[in-house]
């Protein structure tokens, strides 16, 4: 994954490696996508090695493409009291809850990355509550999961428990808006039967 | 509602009728806003008459807000084969089903409007079951149910479903989207106890 | 409403404004229902301006029709340490609980006529948790709620809860049994499909 | 139980056999009961050989007790589509399903007694679907359920599907409203802990 | 039931006293049964007066039903700190909530006979919260209902609110180990249809 | 995991990789086991190269033990028409479902190296209706998750959409078995906070 010769990034190989849909609607061909959104994935696929198949399956639809990414960077992309490996347990653990396929597996494979940790992934997505992380991580993800699950109960008494974790008001946010804008992204994975690349399951698994 | 003198609009007053915080998190000056996010809301005060508070709210992050408003419009107000009444029913079943004041009363309104119809909004967000819709509606409104309660449970046979309904594909990524859009919508309004618009709830009840 | 000449109450036009049929079942005509029945419901649209449905509909069964208003009269109409509005309060938000459509709309319509507030109803009927409420009234909303939801779990330690906001023992029970009354209002509406006149919806949202 | 000397029925033993509370709430004593109440329950004692508690754990609110008891002969007692013991198997099944002792205990003997089968109503409580019951009694029984826990969901084709097993319409309303009474029923019995006589427990088990 | 003429345990009468079907799948012939799975079934003929249909129903597969009992006797039969009547509780209040009529009334029988108390079984059955038990027998109740329903939530807060009740941990295993072999228990019984003998119904209830 | 040389056999290294506890509850010494027990871990860890946890964790209690792994053989091993693999598809859905860290970890790794697949544990776990399997292979998932998750209701309709995939009935006693053996391991799991051990992590995923 690690070699990705420069030469590839001109074409886009749109075969996955298991020759199975991704998409249960139509999935778009390179040359036919708005510039910017081409864009985007090219730099994707020079950055990975390889187009994560939601790129595709969004591209569909480019103007909630353009919606869905730029939402997605300003919430897992910013700077702020939660790490970057925090913000993907957050959609590991939500993402099981909703059974998404996709965003457990695509997003585990992140945070096995980010947490430079082989393990943390496949605990959070079946039980988070007996994975190895901190009592400070596991009060933020009782609050994700709350938020995916049943987000009409939450009440100041919520926000407090995180406050004495230490989260400040910003990062409460950022929990919640990170659960609540995988609820849409895990719903339209489910509906898009969209399937998670094989490159995937072993990526963070084994050291480079 | 409808006398909205044009002088107005320089000016925004953030109060709310009823004095009541409209978000548990901070709500931001009109005149600390990055000017295109400034700009929009005025443009929805001139058209409406008011700024409903979803646009204050989440304005605290303003990159949030473009990528939101973004998404809301490429769904809700894009051609295609449903009606913007149809959009907005989805909203108002879902949101029930997810106890969203906020989205329940401000898109009951708008559906109200939008289906020129007192009645239809408020049979909605209870039970839509037994709502004044056509058979065609109620599919469109299962399957957005599905979508938003128990969408890893969506398979070949509820699209079939709503195609014997006469829905093109393209319409059923418009309900399947429409409803993820508003599981992310519900979540982030109940999180910032976002407060309705006490213009929202007597639009489109009585004639002008 | 408030124009009822007194000369209308001796017939009773059974037809909804909307001409859609108000209950699955037979609707009785006035003139063969039994003296004491045909009574109530002339008193009831002498008071009101319009006969609510309920009466219609549970008047195909008139034994059941004495007993149902003779609780639901013990229960609503008594003095006691809940005002009139928060009894009501108990009703439209287990009513939207069990998603029946006829309370929600009729007792909503009640509820703004006996709390004076426009908005309480829709605020209730969706998330009572975020309503414009005193935190005794959430207190009797929470327990209302259990009851309607989970009535074997109830405890000693609930009972104390509401009597530490104040509630009398005698209004703990008045909140028990709203909440029962309706559980078994809320299943005759909704199999029955009972249809909520269409007076109710914009009740008590304007000054006269 | 038969034996049951008329000389008894003047005074009233109101301490339960266990000696236990029977309601969390106040028993009045059977001279502060007005006189129709009074004479209610001597003749129930009078019939059964003892006062199921129910009738003492209601009085505490003569008012309620009226309807509740008329609501309740209105159908239990009534001629009909419905066998007397298939009214019990109703209340057994979806009192099971509440929870609710009192019910299960009290209406579980009502069922051994009217069925005269010592075997049915433990087979009803915990699962119907196992009952030995014929399928016309597991369709009632389904129906009956859905009321309990999901009336909102109740359709036509949930209506058709009773109609095709041959009850009508009458009977509907009956089996539905048996629920409904039942799920106020249920309700109050847990709420007040209402206790079961020590006398159901083995009523019916054995040929007299 | 107490006689037991010696003679009776060479032959073994499987038709249960109603001539129903005990299983959904095939019932073994006693003679073709392996010699210790025969002479399992003799005993308990021998001390009970006739064979429990469990024993029946799993003998179609001798390697599970020998590992069943093991591990049924390993549970049921041990010294410890839970009573036999205790770990009796576990079973039919876990029972209950899986809507296992052979368990609920099979290990009803065996809760009376345990605890000499004709009322405990159909209380612990329907909702063990109100059961004639010390607030020790709750708590045990309380987690293993815990175990049964959502194991995944159990943490180290819900293990010190036993030993605050003075359960030893092994307590804790044993309650935990009861809920689990009768998670496969009752689902075994609900698949095979397995049907109580109707012996159960009334043992326990009456003096000898 | 290949290289197992002979010579390690002789001694167990208990401590886990992690260095982290793998039960809640007290872990035996080897030297400490009966005799049979120990040989049973020896040869577990001479055939995997380690010893899965499980046998550690439940060897506190060998009476357990012992009933426990005969039973799992008595399932797992046997001949059929089931394959291995399908059999830990069975595993792997149903511990899912019951949030089962240990037994998705450990049986997912199982199922890679049964079925020599390196993504289906994963798919499986998450959502097995979006898994890479036949149609046949759904209905028997199905059938194992309606067993896992709601056994009360499985009729003979369930039954028979088994066979008409082809399912014997001894196929779908196995399933049914399968379903229930792991509501038990999975509790087990839960309560002792049972780790799985880093070896399974990686099992399956990569050619040897």
């Amino acid at each position: 994954m690690g070699s990705n010769p420069a030469g590839r990034a001109n074409h886009l190989d749109l075969r996955p490696v298991s020759n199975l849909p991704i998409s249960r609607f139509p999935v778009p061909r390179l040359e036919d996508l708005p510039e910017d959104v081409r864009a985007r994935i090219l730099a994707v696929q020079e950055k990975s090695g390889f187009v994560p198949n939601v790129f595709l399956a969004l591209a569909h639809r480019p103007a909630e493409f353009r919606a869905f990414f730029a939402y997605h960077d300003a919430l897992m992309d910013k700077p702020g009291g939660l790490t970057k490996a925090e913000r993907e347990m957050i959609v590991v653990a939500t993402s099981g809850a909703n059974n998404c396929q996709y965003c457990v597996v695509a997003h585990g494979a992140i945070l096995r990355v980010r947490a430079k940790n082989p393990l943390l992934a496949d605990q959070v997505a079946t039980n988070y509550r007996k994975a190895d992380i901190t009592p400070r991580q596991k009060a933020m993800l009782d609050f994700a999961m709350q938020v995916a699950l049943a987000s009409a109960t939450v009440g100041e008494a919520d926000l407090a428990a995180l406050r004495e974790q230490g989260f400040a008001d910003e990062d409460i946010w950022d929990i919640a808006a990170i659960a609540a804008f995988f609820a849409l992204s895990n719903r339209m994975a489910n509906v898009t039967s969209m399937r998670p690349n094989d490159e995937f399951y072993l990526m963070g698994r084994v050291a480079k």
